[in-house]
């Protein structure tokens, strides 16, 4: 049941949505046009107005004066502030940090990445990330100033919570008071906590995070080749296998923030140790190092996924068979996925997703084989849109998702 | 992006949460009351409160005259409508339906149930459910005219749609254009549209329907031991096995209506065929018949699943075995789930949940040695809290999940 509270809250959120979406589609109104658009009460309206300009999201012009007017004052109109709404994400991966900026309208304006030591540490990243945006603002003349908030994806597992760190102001400290979730916003691992304060004193903007596979499945959704789909299954196929689940049009986040895993489902758990402390996990049977050591016992020496991937596209038929075989490996746990959650659409990225049929079709035989028969559904299985910056779009979307026509940083601070 | 429609029908709706809000809190309040304390205009407030009015969620009454006024007529107050908010809730289960009836409080006041003929084709189970509805209504001086909607919980794998059946003011006719599914909405399989639509046409409300394990997992975080969860996944073991997901505090439905599944994941794509058409799969490994002739196979002949579980509680050894092996295969699937949906919290219902450590310590061990190495996580596993009634229940919780608020039938119809 929601409280008062609740409903005073969404109240006053859709109130500036209203406010929001009249002046999108009107350019400029003044109070009198905006009252009677919205249907809000004088009052209501000077205040949320009064609240909006405090925040920076609209500003106030003079109206060229139609007619004279009794006090000689000219009247005033409200509208968007167009030097409002940069969007930045970040996707600090394994040895390289990828940015993309997107202006208010949503459209990527800039991307770019730069590589990372081996081994940094998330304060190195942190520095890393925030040289990489001043350079990129500066060489292509983006004023930082118009910035609203940024989006981290960050690898790996989710072991340890602290609330996420929410400035609701330019340059607002991160105080603790200040660091209350929203709902359903992600959490921030501890190891992570100096990254995100960092990034967040910087730029002194709000600050989002996320896991960045996760991002990943959001950017398709969002921009790519999953834009229809409201129940989605994402998986990363690379080193590492990394997975993002929508449900009912929500990124699948889980009680914890590590929802979404597919890696460490164990396919056998009498199965050979794995790094995680389980027993018999995809990864262990399908990631990069592992299709390389089975290359390798097959007599063809590669040195990098991407040269394992070349020797598939060349038809190198020891190299066809391990990723045949670690293909129906991964269908057989999508099989499961398919099953329990009955997407419509399971899309495949990453390093080896670029062979194509050679790693669909056994997925999609995995999947009518298994879990198909009951019910004969259209369940497509396909190629990833997106390329290398995807987790960084991802991070942009992460900022649009809940609520998309409302910029992150216009929300009411939830108390 | 949401559209200016949207936010117009986002707005409207959140209006009239508020006005419902502030009278439920307040009792029965003027319209300058109303006014004041929603921040509405007088216009938008008024217009509101007469659509109300003819959708019978609002009544109005007049004031004791507290001072003499001007024009000698008292101020009216508008108040919720007390003859208003029964909801009905069905669960259509194998060889039973059963009951379940809710007040304005979202109280439950009655439940009963009925046998159904061995068989029976959605007709006969309508009638039986129409039948039941009208006896206990009259047994207990419930007025169905006070009824609002009722929930129908379904049996089995959704495998063909059409738009859920959506009847938005009493006696409206089932016409083919007012069977626009809303946002979110189960769709209802061909085969039980007959039974939908008998349902329908003798109440003359709105009919929502889901699965009845689905249901029964909704009802759990309604009303149950999954109250507080926000991510949850539910199985029920029985003569079948059936499953539900609660993802960020919604239910999982999945793109074609089958999400939740657990039955039916494949532990051994290699296994004995499946009556679904798969092979290995789990319902096949723990259904209940499996369990009656493992259990003859060593030994001991049992007549039915309630037996079995006496046996069990007897700790019969043979059946003990038999019993921690099914639930070991249970904790495979469930660990597999858990690793992929990170939920706080396993339910397990059923018949099978009554043997209580028997069955959820092999599911313990299973989820903490396969899906909880990587990164500690407290998970609860735990037994199911409602008993027979919790998919009619559930039924009713499906009326309220989506907007708890504001009762279904309240809220516009979504063009």
């Amino acid at each position: 049941m929601s409280t008062p509270t609740d409903a005073l809250q969404r109240l006053r959120r859709v109130h500036e949505d209203a406010v929001l979406s009249a002046l999108r589609s009107a350019g400029a109104l003044s109070r009198a046009q905006l009252t009677e658009r919205t249907g809000l009460s004088r009052t209501t309206l000077f205040a949320i107005v009064s609240d909006l300009m405090e925040r920076g999201a609209v500003i106030e012009t003079e109206a060229a004066p139609a007619e004279p007017r009794g006090r000689g004052r000219p009247a005033t109109l409200v509208s968007l502030n167009p030097a409002a709404g940069l969007l930045v994400g970040l996707d600090l991966g394994r040895g390289r940090v990828r940015l993309a900026v997107a202006n208010a309208a949503h459209q990527v304006v800039a991307t770019a990445s730069a590589g990372l030591p081996e081994g940094a540490g998330p304060l190195e990243q942190a520095e890393a990330a925030v040289r990489l945006v001043r350079e990129v603002a500066a060489e292509r003349g983006i004023g930082l100033g118009a910035l609203e908030a940024v989006g981290l994806g960050l690898v790996g597992v989710v072991d340890e919570h602290v609330p996420a760190v929410t400035l609701t102001g330019p340059g607002a400290p991160a105080s603790p008071a200040s660091r209350e979730p929203g709902p359903g916003a992600a959490r921030v691992p501890a190891r992570y906590l100096p990254l995100v304060l960092r990034v967040a004193e910087e730029f002194g903007v709000r600050v989002a995070v996320d896991n960045n596979a996760r991002l990943a499945a959001l950017a398709e959704a969002t921009w790519g080749v999953a834009r229809p789909a409201r129940d989605m299954v994402y998986v990363r196929w690379s080193v590492g296998v990394g997975g993002g689940f929508l449900a009912g049009g929500r990124l699948l986040r889980g009680a914890h923030g590590a929802g979404g895993e597919l890696g460490h489902v164990s396919l056998d758990p009498a199965g050979p140790a794995c790094h995680c402390g389980g027993r018999g996990c995809l990864e262990g049977r399908i990631g990069g190092q592992r299709l390389l050591d089975a290359c390798a016992a097959r007599g063809v020496a590669l040195e990098s996924l991407d040269a394992l991937v070349t020797a598939a596209q060349d038809r190198v038929p020891a190299v066809c068979a391990v990723v045949a075989e670690a293909a129906a490996d991964l269908g057989r746990v999508l099989a499961g996925t398919v099953t329990q959650l009955d997407p419509s659409l399971v899309v495949v990225g990453g390093e080896l997703a670029a062979l194509g049929s050679l790693v669909l079709d056994p997925i999609r035989d995995a999947i009518s084989g298994q879990a198909l028969p009951r019910s004969p559904r259209q369940i497509e299985v396909t190629q990833a849109d997106l390329g290398v910056n995807a987790s960084a779009m991802g991070a942009i979307a992460l900022l649009l998702h809940e609520e998309p026509s409302i910029p992150a940083h216009l929300r009411p601070a939830i108390p």
